[in-house]
């Protein structure tokens, strides 16, 4: 049987179809460079009115990435999603605490949840971006943090899936005076955000 | 601000609400507990009609858990998202070649996917069921090599997600005579891959 397996030729073959099916759209060019890429990852073109890019966002992930930066991601399948390659030749990290034990223990203690107990440690660390694909409840803890003055992220990536917290986790973004690319509703996921985390940094990188 | 912070009472809730709105349907409890779990981890309600499972694949992924059996998956993302502590319960392995040297200079020299090379490798070992969330050619390989004779799976999760070549790397699964979950068209990914794997999990082992 006849298919195309080169990789770096499907993927720009799909983003010609997402592009030619996707419909009217006002995005700007770096823009739908996100929105395409979230497209790609599911298959749903309801990410073209679901994804919300707050004016500066896509300027400080540039300048972000291409100083070197740090990264929380709030699950392992967030951070194996990130194109190694490219955080390497942004000169930047990415962290996920959720598998440490001093994670889990605070999580017991506390009866809160493990990502929740992460982003208080990222908090304590230099973290630049916060990266939600997951859990709201940690997304709500770094708001919290915010308010408190306790955290001073540059960028969030905004995009937990579900039905209990994920969309109103994402609401008031814009109320936190912090850029931020978020996922409206209950649709997202780590697969979509490690996906807008990759057009970030293909924003600034040769692949 | 309140939110609801303890794991397995989100994630029960969240199954509450899906089964409050997914609407009539004909799938059994076990096959409810499948689609429901690809609903919770992508917030589409799409895959309640696009999730079909063959006669014998619960039967036999029940079997396969109960037993130990050894897993590959096409992306470590999905290998990522499997739940390793009802894996360690139930004795099994999971394996991912994609980011082995010798499948990278194999998927060089043949200028074919590093998950196509993978699946070459993981057909002469023991593997017994065979995962695919991204790589419709690494699918594609597999149904050759069965063809071939060359791989004898005992279960196929058929999930790869795009516009290239997914949704016909799922088509004609009935003509293996191999148990098999898939999604049918261009949806599913690596997070509703390891939700498959981690509902067949859950239906032998207590969490």
């Amino acid at each position: 049987m006849e298919y195309l397996k080169n990789p770096m030729g499907i993927e720009e073959k799909s983003f010609e179809i997402i592009g030619n099916e996707m419909g009217p759209h006002s995005f700007t060019e770096e823009e739908l460079l996100i929105v395409k890429r979230t497209i790609h990852t599911t298959a749903d073109f309801e990410y073209r009115d679901l994804v919300e890019i707050s004016e500066t966002a896509i300027e400080t992930g540039k300048n972000l990435f291409k100083n070197g930066t740090m990264i929380y991601t709030d699950t392992n399948m967030a951070l194996n999603g990130i194109n190694k390659i490219a955080l390497d030749k942004t000169n930047s990290k990415v962290i996920c605490y959720v598998n440490e034990e001093i994670v889990h223990k605070e999580a017991r203690e506390k009866n809160i949840t493990r990502s929740m107990a992460a982003v208080e440690k990222a908090c304590s660390d230099n973290v630049d971006i916060f990266v939600f694909g997951n859990a709201p409840t940690a997304l709500f803890r770094l708001k919290e943090l915010i308010k408190e003055g306790k955290a001073n992220p540059k960028l969030i990536i905004a995009v937990p899936v579900g039905f209990v917290g994920a969309a109103e986790s994402k609401e008031n973004m814009d109320q936190l005076d912090i850029p931020y690319i978020r996922v409206k509703g209950r649709k997202g996921g780590s697969t979509v955000a490690a996906a807008i985390i990759n057009a970030l940094m293909y924003m600034v990188v040769e692949r």
